[in-house]
């Protein structure tokens, strides 16, 4: 099986911990791609940069060339899922809300702990509109930016916890869910010093993606997410890739 | 007063007609400039072009060269909005949220009635996400497709108005919005013959854009909407044009 | 066009001072018309002053003797505004609803400063009621009586900022709404001082009557609002006045 | 123990049934005084009614010159509760809650069955108000004015089973509220024919009264209900009643 | 009428003091049977041992011999109402639902003062369940465990108390419910401290079996609570006890 | 890894399907064993077999002698699961969430179609306490009994086909889930018929489970499912079981 796992920003050290992420939770004979946009910001931290990775992630994916089981879009509460549902065949598995379904099996609620404050809105957006939102007691910024996170992995450990913690104390959490792409890899950290269970996106993501392909599960098409329908579309931004439609 | 309008698809005649609705209620000394995105697909119809448009009508407004002092999105149901906050400093207004909000002024329940089934559940969403669903009796669907608007408006009204008048004695509504910025200058005639109030979103925009103006009101840039953080972004589209950052 | 604007308590200087913020935002070519009612109480802060408002403002609205194009219900809170619908063809607009309905247009979420805690939860009733609640962050109470507000603004002010402040700070509400007629003209100070966009609600309403009069649109008639049924009513204070009916 | 039963409307034979049916089900030792309002409709079917009686109903209430210890509000879906709260001291139970109360404990879900189509939103907002809409299946109209309940009974009776039986079949409920005052007593007669177990509110509301008072229990004065505060009160309908009040 | 009441746990002192709060409020000529059930724990606090009190009620209950007119469940928060209701064709009420119903008619919000943390998620669960959370503002913890209250009094009062003053002042709550069975008798001193009316559920639970009784309601029988279907029941704990069941 | 799959009834050949449609999708290396409660009901299709079961299970799964790494809970709508939480260290998957919780990968609403009627409301109690109840369309009850569909597979399989085309074209679901564990391996059928994606919950917690076990996680002890507090039990069924516990 092989699964494309698709970063939403133009860092390629990012795609790299993502996928080496990815790759320590998958089962044996799946093969994780790891695959950068081509064009986008280096990191996703509002909705301009997330409305441009929608559509970065659409034209990365879609110009993928080999064959592929499922694909993972790897940013936390980022746009753009229900696009690929659109145009591809194959189950398509959002992080926000692999790990938001992860954690609702693990405690009575669970808190997501991100980035910058200014995220914290997109990311309740996401799970309201998903549905997943329900038993989510909070979602907290650790104030760090999505770069920040790479270059001082032990300060964000310290901020991440200490938001942790509080969620809680004070928000009555159960669980931690990792609010970011590239907090893939510090979850088992985290769990040590936070004593709860603290999930990672990109892990859930991965074993979700795995077990709908094993069940011979897609993306239903009767209705939301059918092909776009043919029509003229000017100047989407990959020259030579055709978008998969139906006929009007 | 500017008020630029952007259509969100590459339909030139459908940003005439939308510019033409916008101007038929328009203030004196208000000035509309329609504005179609330089690319995108001829019309919207789901996630994929949704999506597209979100950019694509980003990228045709930071483009638009003179002063301005309001923006309307006028596509139903699209992505984007959020995006556009961020970027401008003057008022956006998105004309999905614009008929909700003018409709819940005239009566207890309004029904949205739109173009083809398959976009209900994105203006589901979007009424959702903006927390204007909770007197929304329907979204119905006539069946027609964007550009089918334009070709035969007679069997438009007809098409709408039989939703319309569905969605008063089945789903409780009082009022009907019209779903879809290639029905502006229908509501006229839908209203004589659906005998309830009937709001078309394009011109609702307009009054509201005006009135947010002319109160000096304008986006919050305090969290959600703040600018961007200032960051390389590799081959936004339209190159040339600066994105408004805030330094990092 | 003229607009009648009905304060809900006898106070007139504060009917005097509604008038002048409604014609400070006011249309060149709208007349606004301040009414006060002719019983009920000199300030509404809670339920027995605000029921006796909702009839005083029907009586003082049906006993005006000139045309008008719409009214608004000038008092933050109030019972009434579902009475007034029935009785009038042209639109009515509340300033509780105008405000939150303009506030949603200009941040993620809002929150309402309002004067004494006994009345909060009157407010959270009406948008909860209008469906305008969602996006609700919180409403707050300054501690001071309505008419405390008149008696000492530089107080009312700066206590209103403080509350503001902790919305901001604490509910990340990204708008304030000035939750009191009592508060119309402070909007300009206390955006000043708290740094986020804030919504009075006269002028809001102001905007939102002379829009819907301009799209030539008013309250459905289909079922909620349709007009009283002709009947015997007993002793309804204004002697004289009919109330407009449908025969049995 | 004494209760007084406050009829919404002005019509005495009305008052006098719903008096009768609360006598049917009072303990022995209670005693039930039916009031009728000095001023307001004949009968309730809209908001203008609906909030004259709110303040026929407290000038009825304060007018009465006895001791009681509860007060019943015998409306259904009609204002003014909150206000009988502020004023008074003993319990107030309004039968539109009273009702729907007592139904949650019989089934999973409970529809009412009212008069007029018109009177269903003011009906849905009062159960949403009072947090009692969760488990509430429909609120449908038989299509009888209230006037013509009294009429003719049998006609009535068809009616309101026609409609129980619908809400059983097609909305699922499980228990039947009869939706005004003036069912009192068609109870019996239609849970037979309906078979599912049928509430009267009046009957609903007499027992909660009757258990609060033993209780010793009565509105809290903390926040919303609180007595008003003193301040002049111009031209309040019934001169020579004093409006309880707390010291501003 | 003789109503049965079931502790929850298999403390016979606690069945006893639980009993005696229910003839403190009961009507003259209504009979109170305290049952203690023949397994389950000692004290519940926690979904395990609540499960085992939802079959130990069951069994209790459907082993006593006499006729009986309704059945309280006296334990605050637990599993097994549901049961019942299809068990029996008598009135079931549970305290939770109980307390919850009658604090709506004292106050806009109400607040649970319960003993361990780790039940209030129980709770709230039966509460959302129940449709009754809308209005209920917080379910806090006093501290002390089930047992704890019975061996020390005044230190459950003090502890209560405190809750009771927070739940107050900075939840908004107007009145308080004691969240547990094992509280029954303490309401009139924490009423006296806190200064706001505190509903016992098993006295509330007794007053609305009364009424219910009185009024000739019981559960509906057409759905959810229709009898159990006639099967084979291995090992069901009571031997010799049928289940009352409808045919196949 | 080894997976007990416990039935909710006492029916083996039941028990017998279930353990092969979990084996069917189960990776290699992963045990399944199949569990029979030792008491219970042979089929269950309400609340007293429900919490009977719920108290079956924790008695079979507590005295299953060897390791295991999870526990499912194999019956739709059934009462429980939060008990196994507590008592176990393991992580438990209830098919029930573990169906909707894939549903929702798949498509923007399901629909549950399960056996009787009676049952759709404890499925919709299960679904609303999981908080996966925003994204359900519908429940649809085939008429079937639990044991009548593995007397006669085909006509069950029109039986659900049939709800599951209302479902899709009425409800407007995208997904389809089978709301019954004795469902087990009819997905395939259902889904050619239907023609949209079909999703069993035995499979789907089959791999949830193996997800969970695969990325260290389990059930959080904070709070809510904490081990239960060592305190006397009597008679709980299976004598010599110890349950785990915690000191006092």
């Amino acid at each position: 099986m092989r699964i494309l796992v698709a970063n939403v920003n133009t860092t390629q050290s990012m795609t790299d911990s993502i996928a080496a992420q990815a790759r320590r939770v998958a089962a044996s004979g799946t093969e994780i791609i790891g695959l950068t946009p081509r064009f986008g910001a280096v990191s996703c931290e509002g909705n301009f940069e997330s409305y441009l990775a929608a559509i970065g992630v659409m034209d990365r994916v879609l110009s993928y060339e080999g064959p592929y089981d499922a694909v993972i879009q790897a940013g936390y509460g980022e746009h753009g899922r229900e696009g690929l549902q659109e145009l591809l065949d194959v189950p398509v598995v959002d992080i926000t809300e692999a790990a938001a379904s992860t954690a609702m099996f693990l405690g009575h609620k669970y808190s997501v702990v991100t980035t910058l404050d200014r995220t914290v809105p997109l990311i309740e957006d996401r799970l309201k509109l998903a549905g997943l939102d329900v038993r989510c007691a909070s979602v907290r910024a650790s104030g760090l930016s999505v770069l920040e996170l790479e270059v001082d992995p032990d300060r964000a450990i310290e901020a991440i916890v200490e938001q942790a913690l509080l969620a809680v104390s004070e928000d009555k959490a159960e669980v931690i869910v990792l609010g970011c792409g590239g907090m893939a890899g510090l979850d088992e950290q985290i769990r040590r010093r936070a004593d709860v269970p603290v999930v990672d996106g990109v892990a859930a993501a991965v074993t979700i993606a795995e077990s709908l392909v094993r069940m011979g599960l897609s993306t239903s098409k009767v209705r939301t997410y059918a092909h776009p329908r043919s029509k003229s579309v000017t100047g989407w931004p990959l020259a030579g890739v055709d978008v998969p439609a139906v006929p009007l």
